[in-house]
């Protein structure tokens, strides 16, 4: 019958799309953003698909693994130097930085990624490798930009996975709006609700950080022209990528205009909502439950931050001895000696875990957006202490909404410690709001790992996306903002007055010259 | 263990989301609209919530069911008028008609809305019972504005279910960027690729319609004061929509900006890919199966016409007998004499199974957004004959893809018609564009079905979805573009420079004169 008919062809198309397996092609970034990244790429080998993850053979965190085949290239710096750059980036955050050295220290990573950039390109055997293998898609951290030169020399579409990026390029390169008047720009530490002058900031950053663009990737041009043959610029380039999964949501960020390719997966690495039993934490739960009513605070300035200069971590030391809760500090660096009875002292604590427990009371945390995302997903109320990057932005997102408290971790005593720490565990407003927000971020219709994994499998099998790219892509400045159309109206306009004008004039003229005349 | 509680916690908000129920109001609008409502409302019912309908006393479709309650009020026309407006619409559409014409019929079906808000709000014994019935949201569909009215009046947060709003209103209401520079109005039969002369007439047609919006819907700000006693536009009451469900989706709409509460569910009511089996059609199935290797073409105009004129339909028949394929033509009105062989006229047609059937070669239809959905879904190349409404622009987005050819039902030929569906048969490009399309649109991480129901369940449970509202919503006219920063920005440097000016002119002549003096 016909109802067979479709039920056949519906199961073949079911049949086609589930059980269709490909090749990707990953280059990720080594540190906190591969972390996000593996969970996608394992959810994708658990498909079926074969990939291949091109990386530095210097790096912290993406070793070999069965997962996937692991292709390293030759940089120029050793692993100590990593090591080292990390950690002096943390400990940089604990001392007052003057503007130009920051710069020049954002420089020194920027020529990091380029060495790297031009050593992937010339190493002639991995790129015939690559050439050789027929890859579908890529997936790609576009922190790094070069996955995008190797995509367009391979022909391959692309998938991006981010937080943001340097100057917001990816607002640009996408052909979003972004109206200066409510959408914030990154390190303006301005909300969606401004005063004139925060306004009047954020349009001033919109037109730096065009200018900052342009300078930031232009490195990376004569890279560009030697090995695509061509001339493009980075930002140029990244418009070409047919699906952008941003690891945000608007439960934590400000809602804004998106395009059709922009995919979000706020907390999509977190496991708090998905009833997967972790292993047993004797030690920790042995502690917890001796933390009896006042309950536990979580304390940790993330991975990147091992030690904390002395005088600094005696300061912290004495705000936490203020609180009767149980503070866990997970800190690898020198115990300091006015360590109260209360501060439990860790190298490595079950951070997701312990803040899913409900003897938590409050979480610090650096703010980076892993954590951050750590704190909503379980309802813990935050004290906020940015270090870098992102995370004054991440910071007074969850300020803004009520959820937390942010501190300034250079100016910041042990009274402020204190007196944040006790007002977020206290004031019951916080814990309600971090609990809306919870509920919000949890209630959709698709876990965010799902939904990565969907479009990444997407762009592989119809090879790209382009029927989500505008039409804008093919407009020039002019034409995108029809100024072209507007001159012309406005000409027309004109003309037209003109010519009333002179008709009127003319009118006139001719009736009072007869007049004159029969006078 | 911590991973027991993980799991207790995850367990127990997953049963809160889950088993929740709720109380739903729903305003629907008669005729093919309510056809797509219906099973969102079904599913919703499913899922355990109690829904109340309230719809005109007189209406063609709207029926009491076990689904839900049925509460009416009463209106000032009777189901006879009804049914001759709609017989009127379908067939007007054969015969030339002046713009005026056009209009004054608008401005009557507005009225009709119009007059049956009145009855509804004034329907006293209608109001209390909703004020009694504690509602967790309202589903509405906003070309009956007064479904928002009601929502204001009994505060609830509504979602609205629509494919477009008379000029469109929607994107203004959600403050939603459109450039007209690449983003097609109705009725401009524009694609997202313009020339200039398209771009101008793109612009004036944005600059037309927000006038259009202000006289089509001032009508109703007498009743709003009366009702709501402030003052308010329709255009006003839409911004505070929750969550706005829109029927399509970028395999047929051109790639645009989107805003956060903005969520597309095209082609929601459609069960090609739910391997849904369907009552057996013996009686088609024959004449299918008779049809050979040539196959069938489906034929339907929809369900508003029901007559042609006798002079078109017989052109009509002549241009079917032209191609070996079997017709099966959905037609009520009286048979054309000249019916070739090929053609089979019925009352009624099962329009999806036929078009699922691997025999179906064209599908020829008037280009309503569900007959395309139908199409695209079941990889069907089309014929579209458009008659009013959204149906021109439908019908442009099929035919810029590819996908079909388009046809002036009041110009064309028995020749148009036969090259036309010969083209779409034979050429093999249409067939590949609307198969991709087809690809494209089944390849979905979530149906639009349960994605509706998803968001609709949000915001009767979070009571809104007030994280979704941008904060451009509090912005005038002149901060959202920031225009007054601008301004001060020209003003300072204009200050700036004119000081530079005239100190320059001061030290010039200075020097000068102090020359003058030295010579």
């Amino acid at each position: 019958g016909l109802g067979l008919w479709t039920s056949v062809s519906a199961l073949v198309n079911t049949w086609r799309v589930f059980m269709w397996c490909g090749k990707l092609l990953v280059i990720p970034i080594d540190g906190s953003h591969w972390l996000s990244t593996l969970p996608v790429v394992e959810k994708l080998r658990d498909k079926g698909h074969e990939i291949v993850v091109v990386a530095p053979e210097i790096n912290l965190r993406i070793h070999s693994s069965p997962v996937y085949t692991l292709k390293t290239y030759p940089v120029s710096y050793t692993k100590e130097f990593v090591e080292a750059e990390f950690k002096e980036m943390g400990q940089r955050s604990f001392t007052p930085q003057p503007f130009l050295k920051k710069l020049s220290k954002i420089a020194s990573f920027t020529s990091m990624f380029l060495d790297s950039c031009k050593r992937l390109l010339s190493d002639k055997e991995l790129i015939q490798y690559l050439e050789g293998s027929k890859f579908d898609a890529i997936f790609m951290d576009p922190f790094f930009p070069c996955g995008q030169i190797l995509a367009e020399h391979l022909s391959l579409p692309s998938v991006y996975f981010l937080r943001g990026l340097p100057c917001s390029v990816e607002f640009q390169a996408t052909m979003c709006p972004s109206p200066p008047s409510y959408v914030p720009r990154f390190f303006t530490r301005s909300t969606d609700r401004m005063s004139f002058g925060q306004r009047l900031g954020n349009l001033l950053a919109t037109l730096g950080s065009s200018l900052a663009c342009s300078v930031l990737y232009s490195p990376y041009d004569p890279l560009i022209r030697e090995f695509l043959q061509r001339e493009a610029t980075v930002p140029e380039l990244f418009s070409h990528a047919a699906v952008w999964l941003m690891k945000y949501d608007f439960v934590f960020e400000y809602p804004r205009p998106l395009m059709p390719n922009m995919v979000l997966v706020g907390g999509i690495v977190l496991s708090c909502s998905l009833l997967v039993p972790l292993p047993f934490q004797r030690e920790f739960e042995a502690m917890v439950n001796a933390s009896g009513e006042h309950g536990i605070v979580v304390f940790s300035l993330g991975s990147m931050v091992s030690e904390i200069p002395m005088k600094k971590a005696m300061e912290i030391a004495e705000g936490l001895g203020t609180v009767p809760q149980t503070v866990f500090w997970r800190y690898t660096g020198k115990a300091p000696p006015n360590l109260p009875k209360n501060v439990k002292l860790v190298k490595w604590l079950p951070q997701n875990d312990l803040l899913a427990h409900p003897k938590t009371r409050a979480f610090i945390t650096h703010g980076g957006s892993h954590g951050v995302y750590e704190g909503i997903c379980n309802a813990v109320p935050m004290v906020l202490m940015p270090l870098f990057g992102d995370q004054m932005d991440n910071a007074k997102r969850v300020e803004s909404r009520g959820a937390g408290l942010t501190l300034n971790i250079l100016e910041m005593t042990s009274a402020d410690i204190s007196n944040a720490l006790k007002a977020v565990i206290n004031d019951k407003t916080y814990k309600e709001n971090i609990q809306r927000l919870s509920d919000l971020h949890l209630d959709r219709p698709i876990h965010p790992l799902d939904l990565a994994v969907h479009w990444v499998e997407f762009v592989m099998r119809h090879k790209g996306a382009p029927h989500l790219r505008p039409a804008a892509h093919d407009l020039n400045w002019v034409q995108y903002h029809s100024l072209d159309v507007i001159a012309f109206l406005a000409a027309v306009t004109l003309l037209f007055l003109f010519i009333s004008f002179k008709c009127c004039l003319c009118c006139c003229r001719r009736c009072c010259g007869k007049k004159g005349e029969a006078v």
